[in-house]
């Protein structure tokens, strides 16, 4: 127990892009455990668009992380010593470890996952919360239809990259809108969407007019600004806009963008909710079991991005998800 | 059949809000009536901030009235002729009659309405569009449940006097937003709402913050813009925003302002939707019976702002209601 533990905590609060001196590294001992504690080494960490969420003052749907904390982020690693009967050393687990190489927890909120057929890192992607983001959000609010027509933004990452294969499994039409053309090639030759626009490329607008002939029947977003204003403007009647993110809005200086033409929500009958995946906690196992299936099955595919830089690069590793650079779920590995 | 019909047509599309020049007068020969068809003298004419809308090109919820045409309203009469079985002379009518003095029609969506206790205007009014609208957008998509607290925008208007009214009957705490002090002292002093906010005397975040002390858990919005970016900045969890109309973008010379801050949304899992009364035709039986069910127990009032100035009137009748002039339901008298 004599090991250090190096550590990244929030040192200010970022205006815009979050820069290194945001940040400070500490190191301290790693504590003796309690009774039911367990100590992990962490192996990979999540790197998600909320986490920016996280680091700004005021109410939001979780507690911001304070300054001087260690940054929330959640993990995967293996079970370095257990005071906790559930747990054995060695077991490969997965929890909100924050960005830190050893985390002491309660054991609250970790479970043990079974890396026999997909690597740990998975269990951070299609298998963690962005796979339960994409499952409950556009099932549970987008209600997609066979035959009906899904758009989603951030297509190539984590949540959008699930979203659109579990379209596809349900039936639908499937859009995706991501940045450069390699990503979009990936999600039409490798993941099975009908088409991609690349939104670096030119107009979004005039790709879902071409696109989408028949309209957008579900629209779920992962960056608000101009895109959620080029899908508004092509939904059907009754159509569901599922509000996950709004990542071209996050590092924002000025006031975020609110969608001018959000009257077509009353023109069409629509609507448009937003969704958190936390509130799905209770039903993770029901999502869980469908989604390892269709791995199983081959019909979900994962792609990783996995940077070997080790703690240290965790902040400009981070950027990369504001930059639209991460290709696949971003995870740093340790 | 030899009277004159005056008529009020559209002449141009307006740029902000309508100028008489936008308008056309015009007076033709009553034609002979075709089997079917009947003949109505038009007594009152309702005024609705949805016409602005109708004035417009391109694609809505109804196709735009066209240049040259008679101005879409609706309006109720008394029957002067008649070659369909099912109407009789002097029966009381409501119906889709268009800004004139006369009308024919084949009597598709005509109703005869009972005058014996309510005024024929009333039907304009509580028991007409925007009485339904203020029921079937409340009941249906608000949901609202009792002890939650509902706001409503545009409340002294025809549509939130009789929301704020019903979400009250519905057990709601009920707070209206109305312009002057006027219009607020009789929402809480006649109406019985809980509490009203005078948006032109002062600050509505305030005072949504004082009179919404759980916060908000309905919020119908007939205004948009700032009140709808005050409304999202106070909404509870999974709170519904009922998207019925934006007055306040109706007559904007520039893009319309989108709720900056509608990633509200996404923190409290809440959503905002959009709402057509023409959908719920089906349903108005179920609706006006409750109202008038409401109206004989002294728990719906209705307030009719009754403009007697003839035809020629409706070019500057109409602008009251974008200068919020209007106190009720904006009637014109033929």
């Amino acid at each position: 127990m004599s090991a250090m533990n190096r550590q990244v905590r929030l040192a200010a609060r970022p205006v815009g892009l979050p820069k290194r001196s945001d940040w400070s590294f500490t190191e301290e001992a790693i504590p003796a455990l309690k009774q039911g504690e367990i100590l992990v080494k962490v192996t990979h960490l999540s790197l998600d668009p909320a986490m920016r969420g996280w680091m700004n003052e005021g109410k939001s749907y979780i507690r911001p992380v304070d300054i001087g904390e260690v940054m929330r982020a959640g993990g995967a690693g293996e079970v370095a010593a257990s005071m906790n009967p559930d747990f054995a050393v060695g077991d490969k687990v997965a929890g909100n470890f924050g960005v830190q190489q050893y985390a002491v927890s309660d054991a609250k909120g970790v479970r043990k996952v079974d890396t026999r057929f997909v690597p740990l890192s998975t269990y951070l992607g299609v298998l963690g919360m962005p796979g339960m983001t994409a499952y409950f959000g556009l099932l549970d609010i987008g209600k997609p239809k066979a035959g009906e027509t899904v758009v989603v933004s951030g297509a190539a990452g984590a949540v959008g990259a699930a979203v659109g294969q579990i379209a596809k499994i349900k039936g639908c039409r499937v859009v995706g809108i991501a940045g450069g053309a390699q990503k979009c090639k990936y999600l039409v030759d490798e993941l099975g969407f009908d088409a991609a626009i690349d939104y670096k490329a030119g107009d979004v607008k005039a790709g879902l007019k071409t696109h989408c002939p028949a309209g957008i029947d579900v629209y779920f977003d992962n960056v608000g600004g101009e895109i959620l204003e080029a899908a508004l403007a092509r939904i059907n009647l009754h159509a569901r806009i599922v509000i996950c993110g709004a990542i071209s809005q996050y590092n924002n200086t000025t006031p975020p963008r609110g969608p001018a033409n959000y009257l077509s929500l009353l023109v069409n009958r629509a609507s448009m909710t937003g969704m958190v995946v936390f509130d799905y906690a209770a039903r993770y196992g029901e999502g869980a079991r469908d989604m390892a299936q269709w791995i199983k099955e081959g019909k979900l595919k994962a792609k990783e991005d996995v940077v070997t830089g080790g703690i240290d690069a965790f902040p400009e590793t981070l950027l990369k998800l504001f930059k639209g650079e991460n290709f696949g779920k971003l995870v740093l590995a340790l």
